[in-house]
């Protein structure tokens, strides 16, 4: 049975089913799950934890690390039936979101690269469970992760116990595609030895003592596919005013013709700009990002991008049928790394990146909000946003000028939550266009945000806000009894514009 | 003359006077000086050409950059002469303070670890000028640093003309102490290859083309000393907070016996919650550190720390006088390095340091505003407390619970500026109580914050403002309507506390 896939002679005698290996699971357990933006997560065993706690009428709550998002409405099957205590570092499920944002569930929303580096140094609990998604476990009781490798190696590493969900729809060439390498203990950590975004630095496979896996469940399901929306024009006007920057950068002799390398984060925006370089005269790009989404793959086919390093493979229902039917054509143009590693500071900073992440809204100095919606209510969570634009050679925020037909402006005077503030924001670019803000002081980065950026119905409002705010003076100059009325008028009359 | 001093007897033809060397500084140059937290500042050719701008009539506005603050009233006496048209990464001084507040100098307030990497990308325009503080130049034409290095080495390498300050005053022991390493141009540069804090991967002097040396000015005067005042009552009370935590920490097994790297930041707080130490059980302690203050050298010599490495030296005036003349006690206990160094995310993050710096004041959840007096107004910059923050194992927020006779609480419902926010921030102290926050949700830290940091005479008010903020619901309940009450109570009635 599975002979190809559990190679591992000795480990077949664990192959279980999904409700025997869920209950492993125990109440107040800390559970570290495969999955990082929908790719890679496991399909049977949360899934069946969720059916226990339902059916059972003992309590059953745990704390779920995993690498970022899950597919599969894991986070909301779990979440309905309580088994959430504490989730981190990230999520993107509506139900999960309500129950967070009621106080029901307790979510601590990390940078997706410091983790696993706060469980291993014991700062988050024993971890006592590890659930991870394989393509295959080697002879030697190697774990080949699937189209994620997110923090699965170092939940592997660090769990007591680990559960096996061996996905026979993950193509067996996914061997071969990861690069697996665990920073060593403090104090006698080596360098990151990553110079170039190829390199290769560490195993294929996930190596643990084969006696800690407890179970081994089949399974043979796809991966939810990507939810991003298409490009469309206001996207394709973002795109065009970065592209605009970037030839602009080259001219000048502050980039490379070929680019630096690219990151880009998680969502329709950042996939549709990037989208974009497929029309660009940029050649021989390469990327060092977290997720590889459609339009990664867009600019390699197109021969725009050689190289891509990135920690997870997410793509829309037909690109995910075609790239993994076709993944030898991809083989030596991909790597996916540990989360800790696609993200850490080190190598983005040697790197250099061009960093792409999405803002929720931007203020007028240049600080952003990627997670609080009205300074409250948390959509998504920072997810890799800070780990890439502290570090980056260029941190780009992209955002649409508006929201909501129009009501909110993603323009506003004070974010009432700061994200990546005014030291990490080099450039903000919406529709409208593109401020750089580097190497200026507050009260020049207004000007240029407001009349660069902003949608030109939210001008007025803005300038006024900023004119007042210089009477109070200051580096930044603020009316603290004003920063928030466009939240305010939003709440009273249904637009950030008011009875305008 | 100076055979001692300037050993290149090439450049011996360049010695001349402060006078003549500011006449080298034109309008609209963009100049490099030394100087870190007041040390290794040159003392003679700004004060030239603040002179020079006073008494003629032709216009002389610069962009001035520095390692951090300087000493000697330089960037008083440079902005009473209009001489500062911008001006990074950081300042200290009252009067540069008014006019950046002011808008009449464009202040840009930088992580200090990122200036040179900038300019180096050419980001922030040629470099024209450096003026470098120098104990002697070497028989190659190397120039050995003083107290600091901060940016000098890179200001040197970047500029097209340099001017340098040979300082008497400065002992010649000093060569020797500094390791000048500068980061590969990318896309090929090399992991930074220090991995112990007594690690030298450099040169001890900074090396450059000797023709680039334009003017040698012949100097004699002491490093401004430092400003901090004496540990007290409350930061005696911060430090037992602080150690009491770390034995809790080493206790758990989450910190080794001889505890990680310690940074502390600039400043009266950190400095005396550093003395501390004297009275702990820590031994054997090391420091990656930015400015090396009084405390370091006290528990040198009381043989608690073994070795300290910084990017300057900043000390009381008896210190300055004791230590300078004893370097021979402190050479292989000591390392000066660039501040991009000194600074570095690689290297923080590898080393996994306890961050310990000072914050203006920090709201419930966890966010801390450093720089920006209610808001809106300058007062010194972020510095490296960036930095160290995000990437530190442990990242230490220390502040008075009040401030002004108890007018002003430095705990507030949401901070109005940003400089570490809730994922870079992991435990708040005050004299009343320490709140560790790591792995906690929003609701979880507000608590604790108020609990355990705030001053009594402030907790009802607080409890409050979170009691009401949580029929707003969210992950980070706020009001945004009254979010900042507590700074137009005091506009109002000169206190936080208002008419209660």
């Amino acid at each position: 049975m599975y002979e190809d896939r559990v190679r591992c002679a000795a480990l077949r005698s664990k192959i279980t089913t999904a409700a025997e290996a869920a209950r492993l699971v125990r109440n107040g357990m800390r559970v570290g799950a495969s999955g990082f933006t929908r790719a890679g997560d496991t399909k049977a065993v949360p899934i069946e934890l969720a059916r226990r706690a339902r059916d059972e009428s003992e309590p059953l709550r745990i704390t779920l690390m995993t690498g970022a998002s899950l597919g599969h409405d894991i986070d909301r099957m779990l979440t309905e039936a309580g088994v959430l205590e504490r989730r981190l570092p990230f999520q993107a499920d509506p139900t999960l979101r309500r129950a967070i944002n009621s106080g029901e569930v307790m979510f601590v929303d990390q940078h997706l690269s410091e983790t696993v580096e706060m469980l291993r140094a014991n700062l988050l609990g024993k971890l006592d469970l590890a659930i991870i998604e394989a393509a295959a476990i080697t002879e030697t009781g190697g774990i080949v992760p699937t189209t994620s490798v997110g923090n699965s190696a170092s939940f592997a590493i660090l769990a007591e116990k680990v559960i096996i969900e061996l996905n026979l729809a993950q193509p067996a060439a996914l061997e071969g595609m990861h690069d697996i390498w665990i920073p060593g203990r403090r104090p006698r950590r080596e360098p990151l030895p990553i110079v170039h975004v190829q390199d290769r630095i560490g195993t294929p496979t996930i190596e643990i003592a084969p006696e800690k896996i407890a179970a081994i469940v089949i399974t043979n399901e796809a991966d939810s596919p990507s939810t991003v929306l298409p490009a469309d024009e206001e996207t394709a006007l973002i795109a065009g005013h970065l592209i605009e920057f970037l030839q602009h950068e080259v001219k000048r002799g502050r980039m490379p013709a070929q680019l630096p390398p690219l990151q880009a984060g998680i969502g329709t925006i950042a996939n549709a700009v990037l989208s974009g370089f497929a029309h660009s005269p940029f050649e021989a790009l390469t990327m060092y990002s977290e997720v590889l989404q459609d339009s990664t793959f867009d600019l390699i086919d197109a021969g725009k991008i050689v190289f891509a390093s990135g920690s997870s493979i997410t793509l829309s229902a037909p690109r995910q049928a075609q790239v993994l039917a076709e993944l030898d054509r991809y083989r030596d143009k991909l790597v996916l790394r540990p989360q800790e590693v696609s993200n850490h500071p080190e190598v983005i900073r040697r790197l250099g990146l061009i960093a792409l992440n999405t803002a929720l809204e931007c203020d007028i100095y240049g600080n952003v909000n990627s997670t609080h919606v009205g300074g409250t209510h948390m959509m998504n969570g920072i997810g890799g946003s800070g780990d890439f634009a502290r570090n980056a050679a260029c941190a780009i925020f992209a955002t649409k000028s508006m929201a909501k037909e129009g009501r909110i402006s993603s323009i506003v005077p004070m974010v009432p939550h700061v994200d990546h503030n005014e030291h990490d924001v080099d450039v903000i670019v919406t529709e409208q266009g593109l401020a750089d803000l580097r190497g200026l002081a507050p009260r020049e980065r207004a000007t240029l945000v407001i009349e660069h950026c902003a949608h030109p119905r939210y001008r007025d409002v803005l300038r006024e806000y900023y004119r007042d705010a210089l009477a109070y003076g200051g580096q930044t100059p603020h009316d603290l009894g004003n920063a928030f009325a466009m939240y305010t008028a939003y709440k009273e009359t249904g637009s950030m514009l008011g009875h305008r």
